[in-house]
């Protein structure tokens, strides 16, 4: 259930000082190979933090050796001091490793503008590159311990595996519980594999695969300037994969990585699932319901156990009609089941719906086209407020 | 300080039994000429409640001879009989003030998809069009109850007046605490005037207006269904009104107006105004001040009175390189004329920012041009959270 479950990989998480908690706040990845191959996808707001302009140049030639990851800073808006610190932290993870630097990515979360501890960071470093070379470096709990070493306000380390029939495995971890929207959003992964497939088939089956899960979650709005996906390959399975199998069981891992991001988002008593069915196109479906999600009345109403279907609407219906195509009184919409609106007016007694579990299922209906799609969201609670007011302080 | 304010109008404000509180709920002003000059703006969502498409039918001629507001539900998505409603309504204010329904505007507000009590409205009508009758109809008075009548969740009337040295006058009341977004949102403004001006010369003005105030607020990125505003001329000073003058004296009052309805803004613990300075162009300006004002964890932050400049830069970085042209690493952000980042990196310490005062004040400056906006919007709240978790139950 970790970055360890598939052969070739050997993980570490251990306390660098960087937490104000004293919590693990350093993983370390090794891809130990024969094969190096990796793929990334990073977050698409133009402010971007240090470590994705260095891993950034990274992925120039597809090659990975390892990843750095430290929670307790963002190492955003920190200039030139900042960019440096980033490379001298590849740079020490490069001289233990006895890899280029060229091929260390470094991944970093927390807040942004304050300078990470250099000295704490090369310290941490040295201490995780010798539980790299202890014999439990590719056990379940070293995987474990760098699943904790990323989390910020997360409540729960996030971990999936999946094992082909083939003889392939892939692995897991993310970290992120707010901030997350499409674009990625203070959201990190690192998905490790034994197949054997080279960067270019990596990329493409991890573009896929975040298209369908990880950009389709939008918690609350904000895109982060730090998030990275990363998918490495060892090839230690010596199986050729076949890349549409491992494209669909990537596709799954991300997808079970996604729901335990929605779980744990900051503050949420609601997991919400936004159901556009009948749109023109795939696009214009997530356009109308991302629209919704970002609809702070919807939120607040769903936390509210209030089944108002006309924020609902009004969401929608400040999608352009270029945007998506559909005749703003002829939808219909179900909360848990309920059909609430049909072809705009009133249907079934807004009371007949129970909005009393965490999870919440909204279909809208545009009879538009016959195309799908589903963004997951969370509502808007008192936590939420509580735990991003005090965030920094 | 009321839409009574210009000779030539009278007002009044009853309670028809739409709202749940028994307070006043609905309102009736009426144009007595000589002239029923008006323009109109209304909301861009495309979901329009059926007082919108009625009202827009109205304006096919730019002639108004009264307006009847009612509180108490929005009759949005209530279908042919919600549509007949609102005809219903116009009918029973034209056939009592002896005037032609099509030139009879009207607007609701409140709960979407509930249909509308016509007895009660009418029997409001009946009520309101007596007190028309009455020698204090064209009172302060008579005002404030009209704009008493529109409240929903506001705590206070807004309304305003300015008097030109010309010999003409404009008046104005607006209603909205909740879904305030460009576009307009559950908001309603009433202006009169006792100018001389037609209705074309009305429509420029009222869309320059609207332009740099109501269009600038933006309190929770929310658009409404029923956004109305309307300026009604009735000349009855004689004064042929400088159409430039008129502009800057209406423009004056709608942010009277616009700062009225920030201030009362659901939950609002801060009003933060956010410019954005040597943009490209005013367009773009607007554009960026949008995101940030839009993110709920810059206003998470700002209710915690934690200068979090980063997500200010966050934001900001999600607005694309089409949409807003900037180097996201050359941005310099003041919180309250301390200035916390320069050129993308740390500058005065954040301790030194005082947010205790409700008034906030965001500076960001592009570095890319020599336009400047500001748009105005709230902080978000626990009472925020609260209001619009119960709002319907």
């Amino acid at each position: 259930m970790s970055v360890t479950a598939p052969a070739g990989f050997a993980a570490a998480g251990v306390t660098a000082g960087l937490k104000k908690s004293g919590g693990l706040d350093l993983a370390l990845v090794q891809n130990l190979g024969p094969l190096a191959n990796a793929a990334t996808v990073f977050t698409l707001n133009r402010c971007q933090a240090n470590p994705v302009i260095w891993s950034k140049q990274v992925m120039a030639d597809g090659t990975v050796s390892a990843i750095v990851l430290n929670s307790g800073g963002a190492n955003c808006y920190t200039g030139r001091i900042g960019f440096q610190t980033t490379h001298a932290t590849a740079e020490a993870v490069a001289a233990r490793l006895e890899v280029s630097a060229g091929d260390v990515l470094v991944c970093s979360t927390g807040l942004i503008g304050e300078q990470l501890d250099l000295d704490k960071l090369k310290a941490g470093v040295w201490e995780a590159s010798l539980a790299l070379q202890g014999d439990a470096a590719g056990s379940p709990e070293a995987g474990l311990a760098a699943a904790e070493a990323i989390m910020t306000t997360d409540t729960r380390p996030k971990q999936a595996e999946h094992r082909s029939t083939a003889g392939w495995t892939i692995g897991g971890m993310a970290k992120g519980a707010g901030m997350l929207a499409p674009g990625l959003a203070t959201m990190l992964v690192v998905i490790t594999t034994d197949a054997v497939l080279d960067s270019a088939q990596l990329d493409t089956a991890l573009r896929q695969a975040t298209r369908l899960t990880f950009d389709r979650l939008d918690s609350d709005g904000c895109m982060s300037t730090n998030d990275t996906v990363s998918l490495l390959a060892s090839g230690a399975s010596g199986v050729d994969a076949d890349p549409a199998e491992f494209t669909d069981a990537l596709t799954g891992l991300c997808r079970d990585l996604t729901l335990q991001l929605q779980a744990d988002a900051e503050g949420a008593a609601h997991d919400v699932a936004i159901e556009v069915v009948n749109a023109v196109s795939e696009a214009e479906a997530v356009t109308v319901a991302r629209a919704v999600s970002r609809s702070n009345l919807f939120k607040a109403a769903i936390y509210g156990n209030d089944p108002n279907w006309g924020r609902v609407l009004a969401a929608a219906g400040t999608v352009s009609e270029a945007d998506a195509a559909f005749d703003p009184y002829g939808i219909d919409v179900a909360i848990n089941g309920i059909q609430v609106c049909t072809a705009g007016e009133p249907d079934q007694p807004r009371e007949l719906v129970d909005l009393t579990p965490r999870a919440v299922s909204v279909v809208i209906d545009l009879h538009a086209g016959a195309e799908t799609a589903t963004i997951w969201t969370s509502d808007l609670t008192h936590d939420y407020v509580e735990e991003n007011s005090a965030y920094s302080s």
